[in-house]
Parts: C-alpha cells; structure tokens; sequence
C-alpha cells in the first residue's frame, strides 16, 4: 500500500495546501496530512485549532487523514508507514529548502520525498501573507482563498467584533 | 492623475532606495514613499527617525512626500488614493516574495503592483548589512552608500563618541 | 503624456501578454505593442502574421496600438517617444535577463523599464510550449490560452485538415 | 494500477537519470521510460541508439520498460495510460521550465506531474556536459557517472580508435 | 603570504564546511577558520564550544588555525591580515546574500571575497537541519556528516542519556 | 606557484570581464586568460580578433598572459600548469551552470574551480547583449563598457561607415 505523508504548518490551511492534497489522494492508497510544530514563529491558530480545521477541510476524501505531530517529520512518517513524504511546491525558493530537507530525510530514514507542483491559481498563496491580512482585520478578502472552515474560524477569531480585531 | 505608492522600512533609507523614488517620480504625478513597521525586526532606527530623515532626503522632489504607517499597505495605497504600488527590485530572492505580496494586494483591493529595477551600482545595497556595520561603529565608510540626512544621523547613533558605540 | 511600448516576439501573443498589455493600459496614456524579430528561433508565425493577429487582439483597447519592428528597442522606443519599456514577469529565470536588458538599455538611451507581475491563472503560459503544442497540432486545446483571433489563426494554420497538421 | 512516465532525451542517460528510475520504480505499479527526439539539438547517440542503451540500462527492474517516441509527450502518455509524468529536479533552474510544462500538460490531458528530486551525488550531472567531454574524447573519465551499458558505447564511438575521435 | 579568512556560525561545523577549508588550504598559504557569533538565533553549542571543536576538526592541517570573533568579518580580516576571505556556495539562494555581502565588505575595507564550490556530496548539509535532528535526538545519523569531534560533541549533548534528551 | 586558468569566450571581452582578470592577478602569481571556441554561436569577432583583442587589453599586468584555444577547458589547464580555474559570477543564472561544470572539471581532472563576484557597476554587462547593440550598430555607447582596444575594434567593424554596418 502506498502512504504518503504532507507534513507542514498549516497556520492556515488554504487552498494552495488542499490542492496538493487533492493531487496526492490520485496517486496514493493513503494520504496522512500532518499539522507540526513551527518553532520559532507566532502561530495564527493553535495547533488544536489548526488539527480541528484539517479534520473539516478533508472530509470530502475517503483516503485522507489528518493529525498533528510535535516531533521530526521523518519519525511520524516511521509510525504511520509512509513509503513517501509529499510537498508541493510553489517556487524557486522553496526548492531549495526542499532539496536539502529531502536529502537530510533520506540520509537520516531512507525515506523519499515527492514534490507536486502548485497549480498556477494558487501558486502567489503563502500562508504568511494571509496571518498578515488576518492580523490586520481583513478576513473576509481571505474567503476566497481558503477552505469554508478556515474562512468561519478566521472570521471568528479575527474577524469583524473578535476580540483580536484590529490588535496587529 | 497617477499615484504611484512606495513601502518599505526604510531602516535606513539608502541609495538604492533613492534611485528608485527618483525613478518613480520621472513616471508618476506623485508620488508618497511611506515608511512601515516591521515587525519581527529590532529596527535600527525608530519609525519616527525614519519618517523625518525620509522628508530630509526627499526634499529635492517636488512630487513626493514621506509619511509613516502602521497598517496593511492595502489600506494606506486606498486612504491616499494610489493607483500602483511600486517596489524596486533587486534580485532573484526579491522577485518571488514581492510577486506573492503583488498578487495579494491585487485580489485584497484591486491594486495593481509595477516593479522598477535597482540601478547596477546600487544593486549590492541592503538594508540588513547597513544595520550591521553601523551596530558595528562603522558609519563613516557608510556616508557614500546613503543619503545626507541619513549618513549624520547614523554618526550621531553609531558614530564615534556616541552613547551606542561598540555596543553590538 | 506616458508612452509605454512593449516589445517582444508574440509568438504567439497569448493571454499572459494580454494581462501585461491591459495592466499597462491603466497606468499609461498610449502603449504602443511591437511585434519584433527574434533572430535565432525558427518562428510559428511569420512577423506580418504576428503584426495583424496583435491588432485584431488589441481592438479592445482604446489607448493601445500595436505594429513590428527590426531594428533595436532603443531606436524604436526613441521613434514612438516612449517614456517607458514595459515587460512582464513571469518567473525568476526572466528577471536576470531582463534586469540585464533594462541597464543595458538605460545606459545606451536613458530609458527606463519598468516589470509588471503575471497575473497567476497566467504565469505558465509561454510562447515556446504553445509552439510545441501547435506543431504537434493540438489547437483545439490552445484556444482557452490564446486570444480568439490567434485561436483562429492557429486552427487554419496548424488544425486538422491544414497543410501543417502533423509535420512537427 | 499506477504507471509513471519518464520522458527525456537521455543522450546520453546517465546515473543521475538512473536514480529517478529507481525511486519511481518503488512508487509506482509500473515504469515507462521514453527517449524523446530533442529537436533544435545535435544529438550525441541517434534515437535508436539511445533506446537501445536504455533497455540495457534498465534490465534489472522488473517493473519498468522502455521506448523511444517522436510526437508530444501528452499522447504518449495517453497511449500507454500513464497515471504520471515524473521528472527528476537538480536544481532551480529545472525547476521553473518544468513548473510551465507541467501545467501546460495538464491543461491540456489532465495529467499530473511528479517531481523527484536528485540524489546529491548526481545532482552535478547533466547530458550537456557529458555531450562536450564526449565530443571531446575524454570518454574513460566518464565511465563513473554512466550506466556500463552507455560507457561501453561511448567508448566505441567516441574512445581512441573511433572514427569521430578529436573530430569536436 | 596569500592568507584566506574563512568566518561562519560552524553551529555545528560539518562536513560541508570542511571540504571547503581543505579547498582553501590547497590555494593559501594560510587559511584562518573564524567562529563568529550569529546574533538572533538559538545556538546550538556556545561559542566556546564550537571554537573548540573546530581546532580538533582542523588538527589535520598544516596551514589552517582556527578561532572565534565577535566583531565585524572586515576588523577580523584587517587584524589577521588577510588577503581574501573565501566562503562555500551551496546553492542559489547562498549567492545573492554573498554577492551583496562581498561587496560590502569590499566597499568598506577593500578586502576581496572567494567563493568554492560545494563539492555535490555535502551540497545538501545545511547547519539548520543538522541542529533540528539534533535537538530531535536523532545524533546517531548525524555521525557521517560531521568530522568525528563534532559527531562526539553532539551524542555528550543530545545524545541518549544526556540532559537535553528529548527536549526540543 | 599559484597559476589561474581564465577561460571564456571574450566575444567580446569587456569591462566586466576585466574586472575578473584583475581581482585574479591580485591572489595569483600568474594568470592566464583563454579565448575559447564557443560552438553553436555565431561570433561576433573571430577567435584570432578576439586573442589579438585580449593580448592588448591585458598588456598593464606583468602576471597576466592571454591566449586561444580549442580543446576542453581541463585539456588547457594540465598543459599550462593551472591550479585553478577561475570564473566571473554575476548573477544567479550563471551560479547552477557553473557549480556543474566546476563539478565534472574536477570529477574528469581533480582541477579546482574558484569563483569571484562580478563587481556590481559591471553587473549587468553580458556579451550577448554587446553583440546585440554591436549588429545594431551602436558601437558609440558601448565604449564606456568595454577596454579601449574593444572600443576600436567595434568601431572599426561595426561603427559607421564599416562594411558591416546595419547589416543585421
């Protein structure tokens, strides 16, 4: 059976995420989509929060399961029996990190790692760009691009009458 | 009547910077260089000294002003009536963050973003390494890589004598 | 008055040129689209093809004009008093010609180039994989990447039952 | 059942392509590898030589076969009902004319792309290198970054003794 | 007397680092190896600590010495009277920071840099993924990535059995 | 004795170029710079202008000789004794192409290559776009970017009044 692990912060989900996913679930028996730890870096969401909202963006797949992990990637992909880490990839200098974090995977579990592309629509989302439109008020603009759960969570907690609005 | 607006930090404003107001100003009606916080950054200047050295430095232009801000760029390109933001662009790690943010301003409010190319013998200049050698003390052999207004008061702060010297 | 000229090869002229052409409309008064030889490249269309296809695609616009031209940009940009050179950017790997274009041409003539951002539905349409398709006489699915009077164009040319169909 | 297309020119295939077969190989059903004609390039080994060298090459893999092709890599894929292109990445500059020829196949075939990254030690390999060594008679130093089967037909053709030896 | 400065974090020194000291040593009379500080990160070792692996990892040499610094890379140059500083290249996303440090470094104090290859083997070693897998515990794998001292140093550190076991 | 082997095509050789030749002569005791056959381009100068060319242009340094040559790069670095290779890096294009070549010139003859930062007033100066403007007979301008006996080469050729002149 073949398993492929999508690791990644998800501090939120959008809709570039959901469409590597949808890519790997085509060529993959199951796919484990991962929310991790990102030291170093002040969360939008939880990490509760962030695992709860995998849940409800894949419902729609009967291959797909979501989770959170605190540790090394290449550990979670030992306990679920990855036989391949996926990432998407958008751009230049994503590659590179990819490159290197690929080897370092491979060298440390012998484990591989496949990238799929972005598609073109998605290809300008990052995550970071979209806590900073969230920390300055704007999320309805956001709805469009991330999935409907994240769009009420965004609304929720940043949006218009939250308590958090405005504080950026 | 074209407004062309033009964000950055700004800390300190350099040559680089320059050359890209002046380029600004040849094509625009107006033109309003707006110095932002960065957060996650101990800035070397406050936004306060950098908003005056920025009105000192773009005296000579008699369709530009300087003004700080806190907000998204989004909102001050809408309150000052901008039609295009403008960002120089000096290098390949440049390009691919500054085309994410370009179409994220556009799907937020519409804004379109023209980029404008760092003059060759500017292109070295970053902010960054002028922050570290002027923590470093050393601010005389910055004089020619930064405007006047700029190049006195990094002696002031960091120059010999003054209350930070050989602090970092 | 701003005068924008856009030069490239328009090989052909597809939507991503047309997202770059309708973003110059908004911030010059006249932007003039030449159609130039590219010595070197076995071309899909002839210049004179590529010159009437670029002024049925331009109809729309009331501020653009379009022709061909042999010579070298500077002199046609002097001819045309354009105030700017206009380029779209697509990806890394066009930004390091062109910046080395844009100095080039700045210290033979003193003009300026100015980038503006595919839009991201567009950003992996180039002219070298459109041609790949055509010769290999896929048109009917280049119609959704090209401007109608191209799709026309490469259906009587390269579509089934033209004297091209399947020579590549 | 999950079948991966490779498609490249492969003149010569050399380790770093071995690599990509191998790990396609442990993750998917079954493996395609085609030599394609590279057109506007003067090939090192004619199509037939290059199919014949693949087939020796890849013998020990019971789940991949190979081929040469001359129309568009979309209808092979077609033709032998691919569930994937995978390509291998070396570096950044693979990557964005890969990113474009990925979208563009699957605008127009609906296929998805998968890329592999290259193992580190091989990621300095590249056909247009060992082309000029080749040409040049330096064809024993390359015995170490080519499958035996194509260092045997280097030697014939291009070692001490060959008709086209010194002949670059 | 060619003298080459090579500065870095070395958090930890591995085996990238090394190949291209024994580089340097090939073309300098003398090469120095400079522990510098890196203000706003999380070191993995002290800056003692790592001065003091770096002389048992450089005992090999004849012409290297090495040392710890926490000034500017240029005073550290002018008092060792160096007459190039040399640094590794890894990737691209290296040479755009390098290139513009090179020339601040020469515009401040006149000092060329030098840039070596990594050699493909360690292209993928990155000092960041070496300290996540060691703060994930997982020192044993590191082993044939750094010269033996640091190899001993990270399993007295993070190793099974040691303090910090786990605590990342 | 420290020798460096500087190959390239030099068509033409320009400022940019010279700027390599000189940071060179500083930590070589002898350079040797090569005008090498770059097949598959049509050249500008032939490659007895272009030795003849380099000879005059190099004639200020007593440790600089100039030379042509056919065959491989590492073919002319054995038989002049090179301990290096150097080259000019401008910009993040030229980087991945080179660390290739670096790598299979060390693989085929354990041969060094050591790269220098182009200085950034000559950043943007490429011979391609030289030739462009020499064709188009511009040949005025381009004097403040090439060595004077370049300059009268050009204009001799390509300036008003040559045999050549608006013959492209």
């Amino acid at each position: 059976m073949k398993v492929a692990l999508i690791p990644g912060s998800f501090d939120p989900f959008h809709n570039g995420h959901l469409a590597v996913v949808r890519l790997a679930a085509r060529h993959f028996d199951k796919v484990v989509v991962a929310a991790v730890r990102n030291p170093g870096k002040e969360p939008l969401f939880s990490l509760e929060d962030r695992e709860l909202m995998l849940k409800e963006c894949l419902e729609e797949f009967d291959n797909v399961t979501s989770r959170s992990f605190s540790g090394l990637v290449v550990e979670l992909a030992g306990e679920i029996r990855a036989t391949a880490i996926v990432k998407g990839l958008r751009a230049v200098s994503d590659l590179e990190n990819e490159l290197q974090m690929a080897q370092m995977n491979y060298r440390m579990s012998g484990i591989d790692t496949l990238f799929v592309p972005a598609t073109s629509s998605e290809s300008f989302l990052a995550s970071k760009y979209l806590k900073e439109f969230a920390r300055g008020g704007r999320v309805a603009e956001l709805a469009s691009m991330v999935p409907p759960p994240v769009a009420r969570r965004l609304q929720e907690i940043y949006g218009p009458g939250s308590d958090k609005e405005g504080s950026s």
